[in-house]
């Protein structure tokens, strides 16, 4: 860990404000791990592999040792306030650049607070969605919402990072405009509030617009597969794709990443799963965090970890000099996202 | 191994009875492979990682060193007799506690004849299917056939531990009367004798009615994907479910038991493939074993093998102290089939 | 490495001819990665797992130390020549027979070529649907065609050593006689020069007529499964299949070689993806080569890695004994292969 230098954390959503109880803690660790409700009687969500790295890393940044019991490192937690303990973990994290995707959530930090919180860069990533639901919002008729969502995206690409779309499916062609225009009627009228866009050709429809802005584009996309079109159909426009793959699916985003010079994948906090099947300049880390600022802590951390066993192994029996991998891992946990989301250099130390 | 406290083994359907020659012993570790037929000629299954599991861990079992000639140990095994082979090698497993899928193939051993040859506690776990099979031999109509079936599962309910399903798709409703009955007319109609209760809409009825009595339900499901609409249904109803992959989806399985609190995942004897992906407390030990009683050993031991090897890695760098390793060990091995199948708690020594 | 006997490359298509700038020669890397293009600005193909394999293993094969920078590789390269570069890998691959798919491609050496080159043995695989083309150039009619494919086909299976298939589905009957024909009729009309024959019921129909000379054949299939019914209706015929899976598909493919007896999977050059899931004597190596003679050196060095790293984790628990563990490798990486293709036993030395 001495001598890696900051991650670029490429995707998450930002951490919550505010202070946690077990149970709010406890929920916001089983939404982590994909669950919807509590653990059952005489279980916790502090027994998983995401509970050992928290209790293996976040201890220690607030001033206790490795492995505590939970209910110490929660007393401890609220003994610093939510705020200043929560600065004390972003701040040890090991992130030095955030990619945010913001969203509709307002108990989740800014990019600007995530910032400050963590003496950190933060970047916006725009998701395509919410977008053409704020333009919606503030839309009379079909047309001035078709109208005035390219001029807001075309405004959004002056100041994001990169654009996010949840684009399930896509094809090799952009709907044709009645097919858009139906969507967005269908849409417009039984929208209720908070409820994510979902029609398939609007969403569509919004993805074709924002490669056509040239700024990246990250793909939510649990199984890849059904995307293969889109990728193959989109290799000479300019713009890159980043595939945000759900497990198991991480493998087959690091092949399309290989099949195609504008696509990339997401390595989430496991990158050994994918090492093989791309070249290393094809994929990059990120922490997926949208909660506990612990989840930037672990994300990270397991990250590293796990690069360094690769590199250690690699180095140890010869398939790479020490110098090597350690250029490789550098450029899955940072120099990568530099270049494809155009940021600037690092800051030196 | 020294220090592991029996294991509760969740899932199996018991041990052949009888002598063993050499074409038969094959048959049955073929079978243990998914094999339909013989190795060909120049091959054998004693070549396998189950194989090389049988030779390292059974020999001494019976007094033989590991890794004898496959020729010695069954000339070994043909002296003691089946029976008092059977028993040594059970009794060697380390396995406590046996879940006992009871089934119509009578050369395999009860529940109690398990139990005994092993001197340890067998439960037995009913399956639905055969329990369905009973009622229609001595049901006169499909109105009879119900309301038995119905009466039957009550019954089953108040000395089982739990049932089994086969039901490869089920979604979040309860099939409607109508369509139970025309399913149940026209398997009652077309039925052989030996022939498994195929019907997935009477198949459906008896998984949902099994939920209604609260005893756990365990799921074969190759493939647990078609079942998450069920999985999402029953989320409050009280019973919990125990998903029994096949490979390769005991990861899918996992992440199902982290997504729903009533839902629980085999990992058969490779728990490492799951370990990152359902909080420890959701996962369970099973060999699986039908046929010779040497796969309670092999699954046992892999299983053990398998862990220990994890979580000495762990220890090792730091992710989790030593009696936090033993004790997820425990949980996977034994603790959480405790809870869930509401077994007494393990006799000491 | 040092009592590696040679190994037998059970399928590959060939090495260049020609010289080849750092232009195309990346070219030929990123194709074996299966990507459609160059690499991004700012990456390159060496920076990848096999660019790593490549690094460590080809320079010292040319007189160069492990690592060498690829400028440095491709100068001395070009300073060798092509012919004698590789010449001087491939009889450094440590492969000792070829199994090779000759195909349409002319830039790549034949058999004869590449057993000179490698000092090697080469034997030919016939692909069926380049055998059907081949015939198609010179037939008048469907019933010709038909007819003079049964033949070719039969004369073929006198010198090949196996027959491959690109089938990508297949289930357990023949294609009736009258939809062959339809579907020859339609191709015959309609196939451009260079254009692969990829007409289903067509591809099928070969592929039972090779089943029925007797000869292994070999099945691209990048995902097996659907070809299961297939494997299972050809049980009996007592012809060998072996399955040739894309990633992430081995598991499945060996899943499918445990389940009959007549089928084979591939390993590639990562044997520790199956080892666990099909009996050792069902599995066997192919480096898969299309391209750069540098692919089969690290196609072949990966795969004794792997195998040698596998056996001696097993070694040191005592899974299994040292002579065990080299008998085992030596099966996978050369045995099978001798039995299944029935080729000559090896030479001495």
């Amino acid at each position: 860990m001495a001598d890696q230098p900051p991650l670029i954390d490429q995707h998450s959503h930002g951490a919550v404000h505010g202070e946690l109880g077990l149970g709010s803690f406890e929920a916001h660790l089983a939404a982590a791990a994909g669950a919807h409700g509590p653990a059952p009687a005489g279980t916790s969500y502090f027994d998983s592999w995401t509970g050992l790295a928290l209790r293996r890393w976040c201890p220690p940044l607030l001033g206790l040792e490795p492995h505590c019991p939970p209910a110490r490192y929660l007393a401890r937690r609220r003994e610093l306030g939510a705020f200043r303990a929560g600065r004390m973990l972003l701040r040890g994290a090991g992130i030095g650049t955030f990619l945010l995707e913001a969203g509709t959530p307002s108990d989740l930090t800014s990019a600007t607070e995530l910032a400050t919180a963590a003496e950190a860069r933060a970047h916006e990533v725009v998701r395509l969605e919410s977008l053409a639901e704020q333009v919606a919002d503030t839309s009379g008729s079909v047309d001035s919402f078709i109208g005035y969502t390219a001029e807001a995206l075309y405004a959004a690409a002056q100041h994001a990072t990169a654009f996010a779309s949840g684009a399930a499916y896509c094809d090799g062609h952009a709907p044709p405009a009645g097919e858009v225009r139906r969507a967005a009627d269908r849409w417009l009228r039984g929208r209720r509030p908070g409820q994510r866009l979902a029609e398939p050709a609007l969403v569509r429809h919004l993805l074709w617009s924002a490669m056509a802005t040239g700024l990246p584009v990250q793909l939510h996309c649990p199984d890849p597969q059904p995307l293969a079109g889109f990728l193959r159909a989109t290799a000479g426009i300019g713009a890159d794709v980043v595939l945000l793959p759900g497990a198991p699916h991480h493998r087959r985003a690091a092949q399309l990443a290989a099949a195609f010079a504008h696509v990339y994948a997401d390595t989430g906090p496991r990158p050994e799963e994918t090492l093989g099947h791309a070249p290393f300049g094809k994929l990059l880390f990120s922490s997926g965090t949208r909660g506990l600022p612990e989840l930037y802590v672990t994300g990270a951390r397991l990250f590293v970890r796990a690069l360094e066993r690769v590199v250690r192994e690699w180095t140890e029996e010869g398939m790479c000099g020490p110098g090597e991998g350690r250029r490789i891992a550098q450029m899955i946990g940072a120099g990568t996202a530099r270049r494809v989301y155009r940021l600037p250099a690092a800051a030196t130390g």
